[in-house]
Order: C-alpha cells, then structure tokens, then sequence
C-alpha cells in the first residue's frame, strides 16, 4: 500500500517494452532521430493539430521551469494559485529559468484560482511603469494542486481574462491525463482550445521512466525554449528514449487508460473514506488525489500497517495526501480502508 | 560504422538488464530509496574514499553546470582550456548556473591546458580587485576535448597551481574511464589524489541510458550542490534508475571493460589511418577518439558508404573527428579503413 | 504645495555646499579618497561601533537589492511585508541582484509586519528540504511603506524571531531619520542594537542629490557586497561626491533636524486633515507621511490649486499619500488644509 | 600632476554651475521634469536624429551594461576586443546585467578590432546550433581603451561585417568626445551613420559630477532598456540633475572643447615623451591617453615628485597610462616631462 506519490510505483510495462524496442541499432543523438520524430507526430495527432512543437526533458521541474523562462521577461511576473506546484516545490526553478521574474500567487477554492482573484490583480497592476514587476503569464496547472480538475469552459474563463490583459497562458499538465479523464475532455480541449499557449504534458506520474514534454501551440517561443533547454542541460544526447516515453504514452491511449485507473482507484478510496466517523475530504475527489483529515488513531493504524501517504501536507497536521497510480489495485485500496476502519472511533484528539 | 559519437551506440546490455532489475514493485522518490544508496557506498569504493558524496542527474552538461555553480561566485571566473566542452559545447550553461561567472580560455597543446599558460593568468589576475571577475575554479577536462589522456601527475602539476592562488578544481570526466584505461590509473589517483574538488563523472558515454553524476571529494559544496540541483529541474523524482545505472556501471569492472573496447578500437582505427597517404592525425590517439584530416576523396568515400562520423570539427573543413565505444567491433573500424583505403591517392585537393 | 515625494524638493543646502567643498582639486577615484575616509568615521560614530562597514550607491533600490543579494542565496527566500518598497516598487532588483530568490508576503496593519504572522511563516517553511525556497533574510521597513514606526523593541521582537530560525535581518531605511525622529531613538538602538546585520541608510529623501548607504554590521558580507556593487554598476568612480554627501547628512544632527522639520510638518498635516468632514487617516502619522481617504471635492480642489500629492496609492482610488520633507513649510501645510477645508461638504460620494 | 584618471580631476565649472541652476524648487521625480525632456531635446540635436531615447544613469559600467543586457539574449555572445573596458574592469557587469552572455574576446592592434578577426569567428561561429552561445552583438569602443581612435570608416567597416551576421552593434563612448575630437568626425558620422545600435555616452570623464546616457538609435531595445535600468537600481529619483549635466555637456560646445583640450595636453606629453632617451609609446597617442614604457629611474622619480598615473597597466611592469583631461594644463605637463627629462640616461634596467 504505497499511496505516497505515483512516482514510487514501478513502471509501466508498456514503457520498459518501449525501451527494449528503442535501444536497437544506432541512433543519431540530440533528436535527430525518428523516435523523436515519431514522438511530435503522435503528439500533433494526439492535441489535434500541427501547429505544435514539443521539447521533451526528464523532470516536471525543468518542463515548467523552460516554458515559463521563454515565456517571460525577467521584470515580469507569473500569476499562480498560491498552491501550485511551482509555487510551492520547485525551489525556485522558475526564478532561475526566467531570470528573477516574480511568481504572483492568486488565491480560490480548491487549488483554482478563481476569476475574481485574478481580474482583481490585472486590475491592480501596474501595466508599463516601471516601478513594478510587469504580470505576462499566467499559469494553471490541471489536475491542481488540490486534485481537482478544471473543464474545459473554466479553463477558457480564466485564459481569456489573462489573454485580454496581454499574458501568455502557460498549464502544468503533469497530472493532464487525469483531468482530461475526469472532465471526459480531449486533449485539444483543454489546452489550445481553451487558450492555453504552451502546456507542459507529463508522462512520468502516468507509469513511464521519466519524461515529460513542453508542448507549444505557437512557433513564436521556440528559439527560445530550445536554447533554454539547452543552457538548463536538459537536451538530453540518448534523445531516443524520451522519443520513444513520448510516443509510448500518446498512442493506444495508455495515457487514457492510466489515468481512468488511478482516478477510479482515488474514488473508490475517497468514498470509502467518506463513511468513517472523523473523516473530513478537505478537496472534492475529481482525479487520482484524495486530500483527508482524519483521526490521529487512523494515521497510525495506516503507519503500523506500512501504508505510505504524505502526512501532514503543506506542514498541516490536519491535512493528509493519498496518491493513486496505473499500479493501484482495488485490494490496495480495500486493505487501506480495512486499516482505516478497524481505528475507526478510537480516537476523538483530531480533528 | 557509426563513430559520430559514443551516444549513438545502443545502450550496453547491462545497463538494461538493470532497468528491469531496479523496476521491481514500489520505492521511494528522490534518492529516499536503496539504489541510490546503493550507488553511494558503491562509488566510495570506487575512489576508495568515503569523503565522497554523490549528485547524480541526467546529462553532462547539467552535471558541469551544476558543478561549477556551486564552486563559483557569480563575480568569478573559471579557468579552462580554450577548447573544453564547457566552453564550445553547452551553450552557456555554466554561465547560467554560476549567474554569470566568466569562462577564460586558456592554451595548451592538444587539449591539454599549459601550465605556463595557467601560471601567467594567475600572475596576472587582479586578485582582490573589484574591477576585474575573480580567477575561482580551473576546470579539467579527462580525457580532454583533444582525445588525449592527462596522466595523474600532469593533474597534480594543475591542480598544484591552482591551490596555490585558492582556486577550487573542477574535472570533467564525461570519458574519464577511457583516461583511466588509457594511464593506467586508479580513478582515485586521477582524481582526488590529483588534486580534484569536483569530478562529473559520466556514464553516459560508456554505455547507459543517461545518467551523470557530481562527486563532491569535500562536504562543503553539497548545500549548494543539492539546492541548484533540484533548482536547475535535476531531482529526478524516479531516482532508482539513475542510481541503478551508477551501481551498474562501477561495479564488476564494467566501466573499465567498456572503455578498454573502446579505447583498442580508436587505437586500431589510428593506427590504420597513420599508414594512409594524405591522412595526418592532428592529436595523437590516447582514447576512444581520433582526430584526422583527410583527402577529400576518403571522406567522399566514407559517406558514400554511409559512415557516420563528424566532419569538419569545429568548423575547420580540414579536420575531423571519429568516436569508438563499447559496441564498436573490429569488423567496423577493418570496414571503416578498407574504405579509406580504396579512396587513397585518388585525391589531392586536401592535404 | 508638493507633497509627491521628498525627492520633488529642492536639494538642502548643506549637501549643495558639500560639493562645492568636495570639488576641490584633484582627488583619487574609487574611494581612495579623504571623503570616503571621513564619511566612514562619521557613520561609525552615528552608530556608536567600530564594527562597522559602509557601501554608498546612488540609489535607494540598488541599496536595497545589493545588501539583500549579498544575504540570501539564490534558492532562499526574502520575508518581507506585502507592502514593503521592495515588493512594490523596485521592478523585482531584490530578485536580480539575488538571481532570483523569493519574496515572500507577510500580513501586518499599517506596514508593520506581524510577529505572529512571521512565526507562523517559518514554522510551515520546509527547512533544509530542496524542494522548497529556504527562508534566509528577514526585511523590515522603518518608517515603514504605510508612514509608521517600528519602536527599538518592535524591532528586536521580529528579529529574534528571526535569528533563532537562522535568519539574516536586513532594515531598509530610506526614512530611517524619520523612525529615529519619530520614536526618539538614537540609530544604534534601531538599528544593531535591535539585531539588524544590514541597514541601507538613505540620505536622499532627507535632501541630498542621491546617495544611500548600505551600512553592514558585520564583516561577514564584505566581500559580497563590493563586488555585487561593482558588477552592479554602483562603484561611482567620483567617489567623493558620494562621500560628502554622507559625511554632511550625519554631522552637525543635520539628519535630525531634516527628519523632525519634516514629522512635524506630517503631524501638523494630519491633525488638520483630521478635523474635516469626510476625511479618513488610513495609518497613524508616526513620521513624515500622510494616508488619507477624502471626498471627491477636496481632490479636485486641490488639483485645481496645483497641489501635488500621489493619488489612487497603490491603485486604490480611496487612498492618497502626503508626504513632507525638510523644505515642506508651516504655510505650505496650511494652504493645503485651507484648500481641504473650502471643499468640505460639497461632496458626498466618497466616504 | 595627476594623470591617473580624468576621473581624479575636479568637476568643471559648468557642471559645478549647473547643478546651482537645476536645483531651483519643486520638479518631479524620476524623469517627469523639465531638465530629462531638455537633455533629450539636446541629445536629438547633437546627434542630427530624432529617433533617439536615451536613458541616463551615474556610471558607465551600468550604461555598458544595461545596453548589453537589452541587446543580447542569455544565450548570446558579446564579440569585443580583448582589451576592451567592458571584459577587463567592469567585473562581469555585462554577464550580469544580460543574465549569462558570454564575452569573446577578438583581436587587432593598439585596441582596435580586426575586421579580419571578427570576420573569422562569425564564419566560424554555429548559428542556430543550440550547443553554442549566439553571436548578438558587436561592441566597439571608442577611443578604444589603447587610446587610438575609430575614424567613421572604420567603424563603419566592422559594423557592417556585424549586421550582415545579423548583429547588434554597441559603441562604448566612455571617451566618446575624445575620439570625435581626434578624428574630426561629429556625433552622428561617429555613431548611426556608422552603423551603431545603441551608444553609451560618458560625461563623468568630460568633467561632469557622473552622468552617463545609454542613447538608443531604435526604439526597438527601449522597453528592455527601461525596465533593466530600473531593475538594476539605475533609475535615479532626483532625475533633474542627471538630465541638468547631459545638457550642459552638449550644448555650448563643452564636449568638444574639453575634448580637445584634453587631446592636446596627452599630444604635449606624447611628443615630449618619444624625445627622451628609453621611453616607448606603446600605442600611437590619438586622444586623451598616453601609453608608455619608460626606464625604472624615470618611474621613481614621477613617483618622488607626487605625479599620479596608472604604473603596470594591465599587470604590466614595463607599461604605463598617463590620461590627460580637461583640468591639465600645460603646466602640468610640462613639469611631468621636466621630471623624466632629469632622469633620463640614469638607469638602463627597463625596459
């Protein structure tokens, strides 16, 4: 019972199988080669159109980090829901890709920012003087934070505010899959549809070795994301197996079927969850993220039965993170809501 | 016959073997699991020291990078051989992590840096002056970007002077096993017993899918180091699979096999090319690489024959460069030359 | 009647002098000079210690920037209140001259950061784990952006906070005089005697040409400081304008008598102001600064009588800034509150 | 004698009268007076062109700077000469300020760049390989810091090998006065009609308090210009008098008169200099400059007699700078020969 992050499971079968197949013969490097070319085919099928570039690297850091640095100037700023990723467990990343640019965080319910926040702080803003950070992006991230998901229609609410105001839109899709999943939207649906200029789409949380990929809906930022990347050191020479991740994860809808898994792994824990006395869902359950408070008797029933979580979430201890992934099992779950049950009553100190 | 470069070659069996090894059931993320310890202890028996800590991240460049970010101030300078890798070939990216220390190149005779030519800047360095960057780091390159090998008492001379004006060292050793072989040295005695602060000590080249690593011979970099890791987009989440590329590439003598190979292969390559008319070697061959130029007519040939390799090396339309690794075969370099030598004397356009 | 900035008033006569004497004859550039001698053991005795180092740049951001660059590594974390001059005004320099730490908002009425909201920021903050930006430099205001002053215990209550978790305490003192002035302190006790390592002392808005000073307590950021100042672009080569500057604005209480003439002439603002219909004080008058809300007709009147003040502060169109300084006369007071005062009334539409 | 600097002279009367003049009552800060938009009128007469900005700060470090910074991107290369003021004492100022450019060092005689050089490395640089930092811009300086003089065509020579490579080209005019003087040529045959982007124009070595202009001959860098300036803490709040000393300086000729009389006085010591008995120029005396080297005795006794000058010029001990300026009177100069006329023959050690 590992709910501790989807990282920690193994990984897919499908993306060992990809490397056998990818590691025969030579291949030229830095991508000039056709798994990487392969990989922008599917990803143009995949998002719906060809108007898209893709930079592929190894971490979700560096994915973010690079779209955001092309993406702003260094008197410029990033407007965050306070919770975001890149806010909160990037050290920084986006400063240093950007060169100091200041991240804004945005405040709303359940890790979205809500539109209110937002045309309150482009209202505000200081646009042209030169006194003040100058706000040129926004960034969502989808599934946030929070596990929730935005639809296609929120998505479009806040890009046009921040397209009307002259920002770039930027999405962290690290957990896509399992937004497009829960809000039954297409690729192209939730991200250049609805405004989004360059989406970072991750592969890693949904079962493959590492990779996730800048996806841009515009040539405009592409000199400048291939050097970034290059100068962050993360053109990676054996270019090949992030090609082949890429290609892995578009096609035969492994991505779709992964994140259907984990999501109904996450709900079937969540309303198990929701039964027990003492028990609170801190975020509705919409991906494959169950945010809980629940009593200090459960969390350590679930710590002697080695059942791994993220306690104390955000430093809170009232606020616990469980992960689902492609690897959860429904026994996985039933054995933790088993643990769960059997503490159940036996401690009134939380919440 | 690919000798375009060691990335090209399939990854070794072994490294693949230990993918499928490190992808059995859960493990913990970033490094809080037992393959990154393992590759820890492993290392320090392999520079038979236990001062050693360990960085590990997916490409050389970032390995450089984050090294010499962490060695310089950003009003420093980093001292290195006019053709480095640092310096030609990643873009800038110790500039990036260092915020803007300046590279100084300095000259020496195939690759290698002259220590007169070191000593004269270091006289000559407004140490303490605030008008001029600050002279912090001599950055080494094993084997050097020439394809020859610095003998540990050629390090020691460097590093010697180096000491002596407060300089930390830095050693880039993307091919350091193919300089070991080629001494017939110890990796400690090529490193820290030399005089080295830093060792980025690849794997890549020698065989693996990708994974690079920062070893720190003192303790006092490794706040820094850690931070503009994770800053620089480099904390890999599934660290089981670099750790596991590490483990598999120190222990059972891998490393030195592999680069014996690879070695005997340029060696056999250099020595076939030396008895051919029009073709002079332009460094002597202490690795896996060879330098040469050549009649036009061989190089014609060469392509024809569809053999891959760099041609014109750094711009200079008479010069070139050809790479062995551990998947280079005899059969490969006998074809390569066989080529070569139905092309001789039908050329002399080019010297 | 300009009440814009102090920057808007004639420069004092005092500094006009200065330069007239420091324009004598030849002397060496860059601080090799008598002025920068005597402008350092002025400031040691102002401050009453010997441990004392001083860093003089023409601007008030760049002071800013350069002492928190030279405190907080590029991965930490800047605390500050939200409304701090550094935050809102300076175009993100703190982040640039730190390439690229954070500043982080803390909550507190009227300017003064809250010692509850301080604690409460670094007990949530992930020390030592690299995923999070590193809190490592406590930022205070005196006077603070809302015109209050922090008292010699407020001062040291935040900064024992602080320290016990590691932190560096920097003190932005562009109206350093003010608080002094205003809380009867003399500038050790708000500044190293209240624990603050770095305080940048600014002369200008007391009614000199320019120059500010970072004052460093201790040795420690030394040699940080004066290279981050030349790379920069702050070392002035006609060091001995900078210098006199200084040496005028701490001998003869000439910063005294600037700072209580100008809190004086604030007090005698706000207690008019206070009396009339419809008018507001949005902070307590504690130093030369007054926030007000006021009706309609009481802004245009004073527009239409050519009186300049900063409307909308903040881009909020019920908050307006007065601010006075040494040149700031009884009769300038009093016409403004006889303009205030005709307008009272005749208009209701705001508070 | 003081031939150190210019920067050692005293402030000449105008600028002393000047600042007298601006600091008559009220004017609003940063910019937004009268004496900005009267330098800005002046600078579009000097320079015959009305699409000009400029943009005033206190040293020429940051002028040089900040232009470089808004003209090359990270990932960009600065192609100067190796002697120039910008890669030997402004302390990476330009790497700050442009986030990690890297400077190449070009060569050619007496401080001149070789067209031939630069030809050479813009053949061999990679464009558009992202492995490589980017050629962006080409930076002259003039009077270089040998002393020597561009004439227009020369100029013009290098700026069009630069812009057929598609780059920027920036003039640092630290002595911009003393190379117009020297070659007859007036401000705009010096600078846009040559070819040249963006000039930083120094007053502070023509007599001034410190005041240098980044003068933009396209609007196309302004909006990074104004928010470098600002970011870097250049933006200075009492504006009048950095706007008071650009008028003074060309309106009335000043600049030219200063200039010439400074270019004569180091043409007096030149020539008086070659007539002695052990005394070589080193570099034909053009301006303001005079590089020499002369026997030990001759030093000792300058060094005897109070005379100021740079002794071992670039760590040098056989070279020497004497600067002359608008302050040095024949006198001085005079005396200064005096001197190493009755040490001449005494000593044969140097050179």
């Amino acid at each position: 019972m590992d709910f501790g992050s989807e990282n920690t499971s193994p990984v897919h079968p499908a993306f060992a199988q990809a490397f056998v197949t990818a590691n025969e013969g030579y291949a030229t490097n830095f991508e000039a080669e056709r798994w990487t070319e392969r990989a922008l085919r599917a990803l143009r099928d995949f998002f719906e159109t060809d108007e898209l570039w893709a930079f592929t690297v190894s971490t979700g850091t560096a994915a973010n980090a690079i779209a955001l640095g092309a993406m702003v100037p260094p008197y410029g700023a990033i407007l965050c829901h306070w919770d975001a990723h890149i806010a909160t467990d990037e050290c920084g990343a986006p400063e240093m890709y950007s060169f100091g640019a200041r991240q804004v965080p945005l405040a709303g319910d359940h890790g979205r920012i809500s539109p209110e926040a937002l045309s309150k702080h482009l209202r505000e803003a200081r646009f042209g003087v030169v006194h003040a950070v100058q706000p040129a992006v926004l960034s969502l991230t989808n599934l946030t934070e929070a596990g929730t998901a935005y639809s296609p229609d929120e998505v479009a609410a806040l890009t046009a505010v921040a397209r009307k105001a002259g920002l770039g839109v930027h999405l962290d899709g690290a957990r896509f899959a399992n937004a497009a999943a829960s809000r039954n939207a297409s690729p192209a649906e939730l991200s250049w549809k609805a405004g989004i200029d360059i989406l970072t789409l991750g592969t890693t949380k949904s079962g493959s070795f590492g990779a996730e990929t800048i996806v841009a809906f515009s040539p405009k930022y592409n000199t400048a994301l291939a050097f970034l990347r290059k100068r962050g050191g993360h053109f990676a020479p054996k270019s090949r197996f992030l090609g082949a991740q890429i290609e892995t994860y578009v096609q035969d809808g492994l991505w779709l079927a992964n994140a259907r898994h984990a999501n109904r792994a996450a709900r079937r824990m969540s309303e198990g969850l929701a039964g027990l006395a003492g028990v609170t869902l801190i975020h509705p359950t919409e991906g494959n993220e169950v945010f809980v408070s629940m009593p200090d008797a459960m969390i350590d029933a679930l710590a002697r039965a080695g059942c791994k979580f993220q306690r104390d979430w955000r430093m809170d201890p009232r606020h616990h993170r469980f992960v689902t992934s492609w690897a959860t099992s429904d026994d996985d779950v039933d054995r933790m809501l088993d643990v769960c049950r059997s503490a159940e009553g036996s401690d009134a100190r939380r919440p």
